[in-house]
């Protein structure tokens, strides 16, 4: 609601609104530009060419011709409409790397042809609590990258499309050790890890780590984790992914949460524990893999409730956190550190004709660890 | 288990246990003396006079002269076995001054005539991660104050006695700006506060903290965060301790949790809660009033499951944690800090032959807001 009325309002003072401008301020910046992406029309989710405008560049804008943009479960969540919320057309995408192809007058920090990354959030009040300590992902005014509504009034689109155009604040650049296909989806699922082991104090080496549910952000987070210096426990619901979370990711321990007697042996052994599963299951059984001052984080969205009891957190000083992606500060830190270690996602890359394909394995968990659409070798504009 | 498994340990090796001693090392000890205090026999949770032996005064014990004891709700769940692990003949009472009278051979930081404290735990295995680290109360094999066994194979027994004898680690000093009367409920129910608001980095001016329950623990939540220079907001399940809360103790705020338009108005406004309702209550309402990176602190034991939602902490980067009474390091600071504050608990002295009635009262929440026996002033051993 507070964040309708905030556009209603930005909407009114903006004079780069067609109509609205001023008679010379805009007249350095291109016009409006048409281009295709791959759209979800209803709540089948399906995804099909849909050719739309993107506004014209605005002196804080940066327009980014998409190399590639990963697939993230949330995007199926708003594609086929879970959460209630989903508006059509809809382009998804919030992995976005791609090439600067023009910026505006005000942008001071890319130029044409730099290689460049946006991700989940594009906008934000830049006023409140959250804006000015530079944590803009917890501001209620924050703008999604599609199936919201932009300062201008217009639908955003993300990023399975042939041009995305975002303001400089929500633009990172990709360092040249990194690969833009690699470094897609670390632009979310990298950067959800990231930030809480951040925020929480837990960059420091030797700590040990629980990492629970192994997709996307999960694997980010063993390699993130062992990356750090950490020891690195993957506690799983059944034995299927050892030999791939020991051998391929490095993790040091692998637990099956229903082995209670590997469990009880593992008690109080961890300083934190990541746990990304985003459906319903029991806290206690990990509350107890906890050290005294360890930390639960939690990041996935679990509607149905979760259930503890007070002595499992007070006798041992426990905390359980939520943590949600990560600041702009944090992506560009994050992206570096990756560079720095050499760290990189594991991916499977297809072509925006496959999309639909991509989204139904990723539904049944049938990736290794993320898809990555490699959407200019799609030819979209061909 | 493990606890007692450790204390049989202990025992072998204990060279000042009865029958066990070296020749030489104790004569310099007295011997053991008989004392009086108030016992429960059984799980109705009655006391009456019980005289029992004390262990004599080995090296580092202090031997002390109860001056005052607190009564808090632990009592009445250990003397009525609400918690199913009671042994009888029991005397409770873990918020203990009093005057040392005797002290062993190695003790160097007090001296006869000092007055003195001793709190909830009374002895730990000096050797773990948290002992070592100094948070001796988050120790497994931490010793209880009564209501367990001594390294000695002896039952412990509390404070509502006319001697206790306690190991010097576990003994605290009392300002001497601080009445023994005033400073007995501060070693657990002011150390309880004082020691998450420590340890979670709410010790700064200026901060918006939220006290949940106006109990024991409660009120001294409100005058601890008061005197840390907080705005403090009282949250209740009904309009009767307004008054009591803004006028005698201090807050700034009182809420209703049932008024839907008062909680919604105060959404985002504090830093922290500190929860001390002992019973099921949901948690919804207080994560609401939590700004960006609060944190809600749990102090009351409650084994039925509380419940919340992972978006609830995660847009917001919330924190659910416990804590459960305090460090001996602590317990000094906090002594300290109350009295360079002029801080004091609330209280009504009643003596032991009263013990049982102030007992039925607090039960019923019918004390203003903490019962403290003068034990020196009943005449237990007269």
């Amino acid at each position: 609601m507070s964040s309708k009325k905030f556009l209603s309002e930005v909407w009114l003072q903006d004079s780069s609104y067609p109509g609205r401008r001023s008679p010379n301020s805009m007249d350095h910046l291109s016009l409006e530009k048409t281009v295709t992406g791959y759209a979800a029309r209803d709540s089948s989710g399906f995804l099909s060419p849909f050719t739309y405008a993107l506004r014209q560049t605005r002196p804080e804008d940066v327009l980014i011709r998409v190399l590639y943009c990963g697939i993230c479960h949330t995007d199926i969540h708003q594609a086929k409409n879970h959460l209630g919320m989903s508006k059509y057309p809809m382009v998804p995408g919030h992995e976005v790397t791609g090439e600067v192809v023009e910026v505006g007058s005000d942008v001071t920090r890319f130029r044409i042809g730099d290689t460049v990354g946006a991700g989940v959030i594009i906008g934000c009040c830049r006023e409140c609590g959250p804006c000015k300590s530079n944590i803009e992902q917890y501001c209620n005014k924050r703008i999604w990258s599609y199936n919201d509504v932009y300062t201008d009034g217009r639908p955003t689109q993300g990023g399975f499309s042939s041009l995305m155009i975002v303001d400089q604040k929500f633009v990172v650049k990709i360092p040249t050790g990194l690969a833009a296909e690699q470094a897609a989806p670390l632009l979310c699922a990298g950067l959800t890890v990231y930030s809480p082991l951040k925020h929480f104090g837990l960059m420091k080496e030797g700590l040990r780590g629980g990492i629970v549910g192994l997709g996307g952000v999960g694997h980010m987070g063993v390699k993130m984790a062992k990356a750090m210096g950490h020891h690195v426990t993957v506690i799983s619901s059944s034995d299927k992914k050892r030999a791939e979370a020991i051998d391929h990711l490095g993790a040091d321990v692998y637990l099956v949460s229903s082995d209670e007697a590997s469990m009880s042996s593992a008690a109080e052994s961890l300083d934190y524990i990541i746990d990304t599963v985003p459906v319903f299951h029991p806290l206690e059984p990990y509350l107890q893999l906890l050290k005294v001052d360890g930390q639960i984080i939690m990041m996935g969205v679990i509607n149905q409730p979760l259930q503890f009891i007070t002595p499992m957190i007070m006798l041992g000083r426990k905390s359980i956190s939520g943590s949600f992606i990560g600041s702009m500060s944090e992506v560009e830190e994050m992206l570096e550190f990756c560079e720095k270690k050499g760290l990189s996602s594991t991916i499977e890359i297809v072509k925006l004709d496959q999309i639909n394909e991509a989204l139904q394995r990723l539904e049944r968990n049938d990736v290794r660890y993320r898809f990555v659409v490699d959407v200019a070798g799609s030819e979209l504009d061909a």
